[in-house]
């Protein structure tokens, strides 16, 4: 019997190829076989910022290309199913294959869960580091998120202000810099949150680090930007709140 | 009058080239002058992890290589004072610079300081994010830091240790992922705590994290290797302490 193929998970960063690992490209390229999550948007459109990230680095001419098409209407758990059976056939077959995640693995990042299940039929998995989205928001802006003796502390946005512990948390600063994610519902609220406490100019928002639509706000124009959204109904569907990361400087 | 220069913040990753990003690496070929951090081992030797990192993916062959010898006994602040006066000669003469840092210049670099002195003298500052060592800590041992709705918390071991915040925080790891950094003086003594406080088997150590001697320890072990680090009167002055990264997992 030959070698079994080996699961690669790769972070490919937040969005710009020039942030991809010259391992993450090595082990693309070498692999035939990637999977790829890909979200749907209201027209009904497949986007994969992982994919997109990737074709400006990888040929992925002879590739087989698989989509992992998550859903809020579907089961996911189907999905990751399907793409487990896909996976392991060729993993026993001998072929390598990739999945691409954007930022790091290890951070906010299903490939977790996608990895656990192919280790736990008995294969191998390699996770490949990338650029967390919030280096990349910080790089972005110039700034940095801790030195020193400071902490740095990456929390979930709508889980925090929904169950009142972002009101207490930003009242004081000192316990390091705040980088908030994951702002679904809740993104405007917290903006303007940031303004009431009085701490907006520690602050800045960043939107879509490192794409070609990057958008820099600072703290001093919150307000004037949450007016903006509030009356953009359009707003509450795109993928510009998702990926935004809030730095608030301890 | 010609175009000024730039420094470039360059952010190496952990340790190894494959960890840097392909705008590192492009970054760094067009840049004449690197300014890179040294410590003295002590035998006196010089070392760079971060030249050590970019000499396997860049021709440093016709670059002008500067570094920055920072050291306990001496005045870091006059070693800046020069290497910032030698940058921006360059700068004036319109040859681009880069700093090169390990890991992401947001996370407890020198670099935002180098950077905010170069930007205080009119001339212009661009940082390239670099993969953490806690993000390949997580990858090395396959591991994920948070998930859904948990946090993460990087934290500086001496700092929480010392002023006991450490022991309440470990208590209860409901509040997500802590990662803890910057042990120096307090390694063992946190190795030992987590034990003490029954929560060993959430927890592991990356030491050198991608890096040819990079070694994982489980919380299973920690006991027996903070016995041999005890009896390792070498240990306290190696590197090993100083890049060692605690995953106590939420």
């Amino acid at each position: 019997m030959g070698k079994s193929g080996i699961l690669y998970v790769v972070g490919t960063g937040p969005g710009s190829s020039e942030l991809m690992t010259l391992g993450a490209v090595r082990t693309l390229q070498k692999c035939p076989v990637i999977f790829y999550p890909v979200t749907q948007s209201k027209s009904g459109q497949q986007k994969s910022r992982a994919l997109e990230t990737v074709k400006d680095a990888v040929d992925l001419g002879k590739k087989i290309l698989l989509p992992l098409e998550f859903s809020m209407r579907k089961n996911d758990s189907l999905v990751y199913e399907d793409a487990k059976e896909k996976c392991l056939a060729f993993l026993r077959e001998g072929k390598d294959c990739a999945f691409v995640t954007i930022g790091d693995p290890s951070v906010f990042s299903t490939a977790g869960k996608f990895a656990s299940m192919i280790c736990g039929a008995g294969f191998g998995a390699k996770f490949l580091a990338g650029i967390p989205s919030f280096c990349q928001a910080a790089a972005s802006a110039s700034t940095v998120l801790c030195q020193a003796e400071e902490d740095l502390h990456i929390i979930c946005g709508d889980e925090w202000f929904f169950d009142g512990r972002l009101t207490k948390e930003l009242s004081s600063l000192d316990g390091g810099t705040k980088v908030i994610m994951k702002m679904n519902k809740s993104l405007i609220q917290i903006l303007l949150l940031t303004v009431e406490l009085g701490i907006e100019e520690k602050c800045l928002l960043v939107q879509n680090a490192s794409m070609e639509d990057e958008r820099i706000i600072y703290g001093k124009d919150f307000a004037a930007f949450a007016e903006i959204l509030l009356a953009d109904e359009s707003f509450g569907k795109e993928s510009g709140r998702y990926f935004s990361v809030l730095i608030c400087r301890g």
